[in-house]
């Protein structure tokens, strides 16, 4: 596995692999690569000749009172695992590289970046979509593959490929989650013991609302209420929201009609951590998102075994 | 010449001719073509083996209370000019196919679109950004050429290119102007016979700066006072700007100490005009910006010969 750090030599080796004929597949990261990340690589190789995995934590995307200082770093373990992987090349620039002095651009995704994480982290998702944006004409894939834990992300790239036309096919796949169900993580290193345990009622929330659907409930209120009650009930945890959206715009949903995000972000301690399950009307063990398949409301399934 | 409206057609397009090892070349402009947009046709087909010209009057970089829907529009003579000049293709997006239903994603560039036009339009480069990150994606061009005219536009332009990694080249090309000095521009359209002749006390104004340049005057105040002087004797004119800043980044200068950029915005009834030339310590013939070669100080000496 090729190691760059210059995003000339990046965008020379693409333009060599596409010369060639080569299909380029991209999985952006911030690094600290876990179990999930790994599944992406491997996503992306599926669909592609040559996978590029980044590893750049975004300043952009961090408030001025966020984790970006102590984020998780370990780009040796990282390059171990990459190379494990099949990723052909890391790419791995620094901020100077990224954003040089002068630098003053961003792009903006108007609405799905309003509600839910973007309530209370206002500049994170023009963080994202900028240094994505940027990503892509450096790495000119032809598919990226993105983590459906981070859902509003995913749609939020989903609806800047498509409002700039990129011309990028844009994959979610399936959150991953540790056995006991909790959904994998960078930020889970920060969890004490004691936080560690008390973050399972995430994943104990989804599957509460998934079952209370199974059985036939269509209110929001009364879905969202019964993944309230179980994080209540964990006196560790600050909610920041639980929320019921539509899975294609993420606007609230009063009643499940049509397949629906159900979308949690929840403290504990210092730590904020997020996790999500499409519900459907049919079935909640249905397997597809409205445009794109993911394991979702599978994994919501499965972390009622815990 | 091909004529083409959709999209995705004109994606397909570009990619078999880039596969086909071709350099292609953009011109991107609203229509109502002159001869300032076909020197820009002609200099794209210097620096490219296949041009593109789009037509696109852009809603999103009209304000609310501008011109838009009087915009003047001639696609029959245009695609003439345009067959006459070279170009491959022309590029005729609807608004619809531009910006189709659920649109929401804007790419801004800050400090360069603060001032000069962007302080009376706020929105203005916001619209201008954006539909290029969108044009340069559809048409992935090598080269692209824009007109000095609008120099913030291009300044503009230079930094979103430089700042999201685009790897395209930005030709900025010299104002062509009217033999008695008026620059070319569609808005000129507009015009009454005596705002015509009153809109010639822009190039006289440029002219009058120039000269106290050449006389070897540096102070900012004053080369922007003989400026203003000259407008300001003409009845049917209503400066909106006339501004000496650094060429490069746009801020207001205070002494001439490397190209600066004498610009101004001017109105004249309901049509508002802009018009520059970049002024340099050494002569104000030197026809050097500092990054890329423009004649705009040529322009303007020659404007003196009205």
């Amino acid at each position: 596995m090729l190691t760059i750090t210059s995003v000339h030599e990046m965008q020379s080796w693409v333009d060599a692999q596409r010369a060639a004929g080569k299909r380029i597949g991209l999985v952006p990261t911030m690094g600290y690569l876990h179990a999930g990340h790994l599944s992406l690589v491997a996503q992306a190789g599926e669909r592609s000749d040559v996978v590029v995995a980044s590893i750049f934590v975004n300043p952009l995307q961090f408030g001025a009172n966020e984790d970006l200082s102590r984020y998780p770093r370990n780009i040796e373990g990282d390059t171990r695992l990459l190379d494990a992987a099949g990723a052909a090349v890391l790419f791995l620039p620094s901020v100077n590289e990224m954003y040089p002095e002068g630098y003053q651009t961003a792009v903006s995704v108007d609405l799905v970046t309003q509600g839910l994480c973007g309530a209370s982290r206002p500049t994170h998702f023009r963080g994202v979509t900028t240094v994505v944006a940027k990503l892509f004409n450096m790495t000119k894939p032809h598919v990226a593959v993105f983590g459906a834990k981070d859902f509003q992300q995913l749609v939020a790239i989903r609806r800047m490929v498509a409002d700039l036309n990129f011309g990028i096919e844009i994959v979610g796949a399936p959150i991953v989650r540790e056995a006991d169900g909790l959904a994998m993580s960078s930020r889970n290193a920060y969890l004490s013991p004691d936080e560690r345990r008390a973050a399972l009622c995430l994943s104990r929330a989804l599957a509460a609302s998934c079952h209370l659907v199974e059985q036939g409930e269509r209110d929001a209120l009364r879905i969202v209420g019964a993944a309230r009650r179980v994080i209540a009930e964990e006196p560790l945890a600050r909610i920041d929201y639980v929320s019921l959206v539509d899975a294609d715009n993420l606007q609230q949903v009063t009643e499940l009609q049509r397949p629906a995000l159900l979308a949690l972000a929840v403290g504990f301690g210092k730590t904020r951590l997020i996790d999500n399950c499409v519900l459907s009307q049919r079935s909640t063990v249905e397997s597809q998102q409205p445009s794109e398949p993911t394991e979702n409301t599978l994994d919501c399934k499965l972390s009622t075994v815990d």
